[in-house]
């Protein structure tokens, strides 16, 4: 800790501040983690990585840049890490699921924002998270209208770059963002000095879809009978999946498969008999937001499957492994980036609303719970149609509307709890 | 009366319902404009129109369509009305500025959605609106989170086409929105059975223009010392616009500027000595919206720009008036379209500032109301850099936030009264 405190130091972080955030996080995380009975033994690395969220990582990509490497953040799951890491970049991810950083947002936001964006921008202005400091370049997109306005202001105390993304999914849209792609991997030859190459495309693509096999293959084990792990610790690897080494992310999250394989061959469960599963669907929920889980899975429920970005959305889809020209490859990537990703952003925005009811059957869901975050317009509004199409088929659904704060955590319980109960 | 009557129960309105509106306008009309004194004699016909705004242009729609012609309604000034007129179809506004369409809207959207997308709902869902029941289509667009959704919903009940607007304005970006064109011209021709041909479209392009052109003399009056004209007339006549015939309504703002030449000559003004000049600016004032001009004016104030769409933005920049190939004028009109106009839609969106701080210079406005209308979170997050670049340039700026109810009217009266108190 004492070496986190100087490597803050030198980041010129708010280190007096963040150390509030230090000191109430690993009691959160005891009470939502630690607390679980037969937990598997290989959360062991990812409790770790947690644990030391804000020094271990940061601590190499600092070792990184000082080889004279780069590394890149982003907010959004359309932005292709692929590209990053072809360039010798290193990607991270920057979403903030945390209320510590929301009034430091609300410094320079309209209240009236979504807190996923107030709180990035709050990490960044009061210099409380060391992600926001070290990245060497912010990569932003015009996904939302918070998001795109918001980069403006975020733009004032950081390098900003933007990809417009198209907010249809035609033949012109998909060729639009094969020229957005084309762009940012300019930017990034700039920036590192480097050349995307065919080889180093190719590779990147492998590298990327490793981490998607194992979150698939994660995922997988939540659709049996006997789940052998709960909602919670499948979230908090996805959420970790975005800031991890990629090979070392897939290495570990396949040596825990391998342990829930062996649970598998035992009918093991976390749950006990009667618990229900429960489809969510809806905003992201960036580290550390573990509010719905550990409700839901607190009160009857288990989280079998999260139709969000911070869930299967997140690695569900492959990019075609074919090793071609650039050109076709980039083609293959804004295939995976605009056309697997069927985030609210679109419209219309019909294959979400089959996502759901195809998951809900996958995962045999005995409900779903539809998520929104404060302010979140196009999920919220996108919410219309979800609930119809659930209601047509006959699966029970709920919406929840939440922020970051735990002062609507008695009213959730309530709800969700009465919806369990309600769930045959 | 009656006859509108009939009409409106042949387009299948809630006419019941509908006569609720009917009553309550004539009282808030004459309360912000008819009380007003010395105002000029030629408002005479936008008085008229407004009167019976549900009765005139919609018979006239109609006639129209029994001719075989086609109407096409639309929601944001980056729609191109010129293909429309081009196609031999009539182009009308759609967008809505009351309180009474909103409880319809909130059906099926979120509260936490802006008034006016409320509203436009809320005047096709509950069939209290003739425009709403006449269009042959309805065309949407992109530019915010809450409009690009709202479609989706609109679309279950009405004929929708959306264009996808860029959210950037690079090179790119004006090739993609004059491809966008083109679509719309095709849809278009296939909805009237028209060709949109060199001819027509250099046609509407004048016509357009020459609307525009009596606008801006109109506007001019406004940078006069002494004005000839009240704010909220001038809104009431900028709100027409959207609805009336293009050739008519111009040459009727001509007339009135004929008048309103006598008046400076006469160095007659509509204001008492030592009224304070404001600039507005923000988010659309939808007819019947007349709020704050009314509360600004019953303060000791008169608007002399509005920077916005119901406004300057409006009618600002021409197209370019060049007979050219057909190619051409979509580039013309591109350039004006996405050029032109700097909706807080886009990022970055630096010439609004710009255009903000020019305006205020051209109209000598002794301080700026930064409007915004609640839940729109484009203008909102912007209204930080509005702000920012007021203060630096030494121009007093207030930020009012309000929607479509009179709830707040007391205490907007009381912000605004204390702001104009303040201007020296
Ligand atoms: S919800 Fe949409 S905008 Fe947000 S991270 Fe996911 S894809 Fe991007
Ligand atoms: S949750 Fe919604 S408003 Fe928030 S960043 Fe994601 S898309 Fe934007
Ligand atoms: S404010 Fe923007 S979105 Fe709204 S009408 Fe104007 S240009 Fe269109
Ligand atoms: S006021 Fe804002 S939220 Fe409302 S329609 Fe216009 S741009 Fe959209």
């Amino acid at each position: 800790m004492a070496d986190n405190h100087k490597m803050w130091q030198e980041l010129g972080m708010d280190v007096e501040t963040h150390d509030l955030l230090c000191e109430a996080l690993p009691q959160a995380f005891g009470d939502v983690f630690l607390s679980q009975k037969d937990r598997p033994n290989k959360m062991d690395y990812f409790n770790m990585v947690v644990a030391d969220i804000h020094g271990i990582r940061p601590s190499e990509l600092i070792e990184h840049q000082k080889n004279g490497g780069k590394v890149v953040g982003s907010f959004c799951i359309h932005v292709p890490d692929e590209v990053v890491i072809a360039a010798g970049a290193i990607a991270t991810g920057l979403c903030s699921g945390s209320q510590f950083w929301v009034p430091g947002g609300e410094k320079v936001l309209p209240t009236a924002t979504c807190p996923l964006i107030k709180a990035s921008l709050g990490a960044r202005f009061d210099r409380t998270c060391p992600f926001f400091r070290i990245c060497d370049l912010f990569v932003g997109e015009t996904t939302c209208d918070g998001k795109k306005k918001a980069w403006e202001v975020l733009s004032e105390d950081a390098p900003m770059y933007i990809m417009d993304i198209p907010q249809m999914k035609r033949q012109d849209d998909f060729e639009k963002w094969e020229k957005e792609i084309k762009n940012y991997i300019k930017k990034l030859e700039e920036l590192t000095g480097n050349t995307v190459t065919q080889d180093s495309l190719h590779d990147a693509i492998l590298t990327v879809n490793a981490k998607r096999k194992a979150l698939q293959r994660l995922n997988e084990f939540r659709k049996l009978e006997n789940i052998p792990i709960s909602g919670r610790d499948v979230l908090l690897i996805t959420q970790i999946a975005f800031y991890d080494d990629p090979k070392r992310f897939a290495q570990m999250v396949n040596i825990l498969c391998d342990e829930l394989e062996q649970r598998k061959k035992d009918n093991f469960s976390v749950y006990e008999k009667g618990t229900k599963r429960i489809l969510l669907t809806g905003t992201p929920l960036s580290i550390p937001n573990w509010k719905l889980h550990q409700i839901i899975e607190t009160s009857g429920g288990a989280v079998v499957c999260e139709e969000m970005c911070t869930g299967i959305r997140y690695s569900e889809a492959l990019v075609n492994e074919e090793k071609a020209s650039m050109e076709k490859m980039i083609e293959n990537l804004a295939q995976r980036y605009l056309g697997n990703i069927n985030c609210a952003c679109f419209t219309p925005n019909k294959s979400r609303i089959d996502d759901i009811i195809r998951l809900a059957k996958e995962y045999k869901a005995d409900g779903v719970i539809d998520v929104n975050l404060k302010f979140c317009n196009i999920y919220d509004i996108e919410g219309y149609f979800v609930e119809k199409a659930l209601a047509d088929a006959g699966i029970p659904c709920i919406g929840i509307e939440t922020d970051y704060t735990d002062e609507d955590a008695e009213q959730l319980k309530t709800r969700i709890g009465a919806f369990i109960e309600m769930l045959s």
